[in-house]
């Protein structure tokens, strides 16, 4: 399986299912024409989609399900009804049964993470997975996680999210020592809730060398001060939400402003190509999909309203992080850092 | 007293002191002629620069004080060193004396709320006071709060930050029943922390008549969903310094994407117009300035690190509470919601 990287994709979430999934898995397989795909969803529908993409049809297998799983399907109701028989489970199925080497979906967050903790089940020394994301930043692209599987702050979490982001950074961006930092509202040590001041200890006192760089604040995110952020996923999910509000909010403004007057319309037609970088920097559909992080394979979420390019580069990370077989490295490195840290009595874990 | 507003500045906080006061104040009688002055600080600095602004001269009165708090000074060594000796404490406690309708800071937050609880108190059946702020939106402006006086979700404290901001966004806005929205990582009902999902079932149920609008995220502070924004001070501070982050971000592709090609510079200078009209909506000066709320007086805690227009911002804002009696008004609704829910077995308050 590993000389081939096999992927296995739901067809059916998302807002746009299949009109979405097929043209995405054409322009993934463009830029690595070397996978395999396992489709599973509605084998009719996909049938007459696949002809208008003859490099699809010659790369996927079609795996029919009956069972499509809501966008707003409660994780419980899913996990009822779309157990074994849905495209959902099966894509993560062909995971944990080893046919694939990760799976992608555009279906509901909450459905996919109930899903895939029950197959896939968390890795050793994770307490909770957690879902990552891949931030644009002034300098660059960071890793934020928890941006949303749990929540409520933990210290024992935070520092397991911490060696999982630290190896996805290496894995993804190719760092050999990404700098850590913990969310927090101030940058002084004595600041902050004290479940983040614990976690900052043991970071800081961690027998394995993870390259600590403090607290940093919401503003720091965008700015890239670090490589990878912690946070739990209430407030992780709050500042990804509340980035892309504003991210929004200045679009619109920029919009209007530019309308204003015919001087501005002028302006705008010659800075047109400029503008269109600008859009390309902000288009979330460059960095799009969250990954699930601390699961016995791998799960890429990919956004539910994006677009062919959008679910092509969630193919992307996915195929990026099952040929580095991040899983591995992920256990490879929790093991590393509470063995090293048994040794040190202060700092002693224990995962429940 | 209340005939002419007396307004108490501590000129000794923020970055720039006496330097940002002077002129801040100076701005803000221009818009204000009939407000009176106490001013805070080392008086030989303060005299100096008064020279200057002949009108904040005839306006004020400059109260002499030995101790300024310094900006990154620990709440309570700050309690310690500035008891009654510094100009913050003075300025707090003109407004407990009666001898002023609100004080303004751009001193430290956490000294500024220190004291602010010492010498204040929380005013009846508030827990514990909150930070709120005016936020930009695509449709307005907003309130949030709290954006960092306490940490860590409470179903009680949330439902009286509700109560608080309601009243603040009567008072500022004249809105007649101001919509609230509960931060929270989605819009079902039963997604979320419980204290979250505990203070959404108080406010459904509320006697007292208050427009909740549920649940709200990250990406509807900035598309302006409703006028009140209610969360906790971890969450709520992430989201604000998030979206600051964000707005500097983009900012700065921005002003890169134009300086790329001569095309592009052309195009700037025939939309410049329209880039400052941009500039302005973005301007963090034109809505400065934090508010406490649940004390037994008006403090307005200004950006430290801003100038004399946001400065003068902050008193514009103080000035407006102050004029409506904010502080009555607070007291007013909060009892009238604790008593019409006294009747509600099922939502029985008790605030410690």
């Amino acid at each position: 399986m590993h000389d081939t990287l096999t992927i296995a994709l739901d067809a059916m979430g998302g807002d746009h299912g299949i009109q979405t999934v097929m043209p995405g898995a054409d322009l993934a397989l463009v830029r690595n024409p070397d996978i395999h795909l396992l489709i599973y969803g509605d084998e009719v529908a996909i049938a007459a989609e696949l002809e208008k993409y003859p490099r699809v049809k010659a790369a996927a297998t079609i795996i029919h399900t009956d069972v499509a799983i809501a966008m707003d399907a409660q994780p419980s109701q899913a996990l009822r009804q779309g157990r074994k028989t849905s495209s959902m489970w099966q894509a993560i199925d062909a995971v944990k049964k080893n046919e694939a080497n990760a799976a992608v979906s555009a279906g509901n967050t909450g459905a996919l993470m109930a899903m895939a903790k029950v197959i896939l089940k968390s890795a050793p020394n994770v307490g909770r997975p957690a879902i990552a994301v891949i931030w644009p930043t002034t300098r660059g692209e960071s890793i934020v996680l928890d941006v949303g599987a749990n929540m409520g702050p933990d210290a024992k979490q935070l520092v397991s999210f911490a060696v999982m982001g630290r190896a996805m950074s290496r894995v993804i961006f190719g760092l050999p020592e990404p700098t850590i930092g913990l969310l927090n509202i101030g940058q002084e040590e004595i600041k902050g809730l004290d479940e983040v001041k614990q976690a900052a200890q043991m970071l800081r006192e961690s027998a394995m060398p993870i390259a600590y760089y403090g607290f940093v604040e919401g503003n720091d995110i965008g700015a890239g001060t670090v490589d990878v952020v912690v946070t739990e996923g209430f407030s992780g999910n709050i500042a990804l939400k509340t980035a892309e509000g504003t991210a929004n909010q200045i679009t619109q403004y920029l919009k209007l402003a530019m309308r204003r007057s015919l001087m501005a319309r002028i302006g705008y037609f010659f800075a047109k190509g400029a503008f269109n970088a600008l859009r390309e920097k902000l288009d979330p559909r460059a960095a799009n999909g969250g990954v699930f992080l601390g699961l016995n394979g791998i799960v890429v979420k990919s956004h539910g309203g994006t677009d062919a390019k959008g679910f092509a580069s969630a193919i992307d990370l996915a195929i990026n992080m099952a040929r580095e077989d991040l899983v591995a490295k992920i256990t490879t490195d929790l093991e590393a850092y509470y063995t090293a840290s048994d040794d040190l009595p202060e700092q002693k874990v224990s995962i429940s």
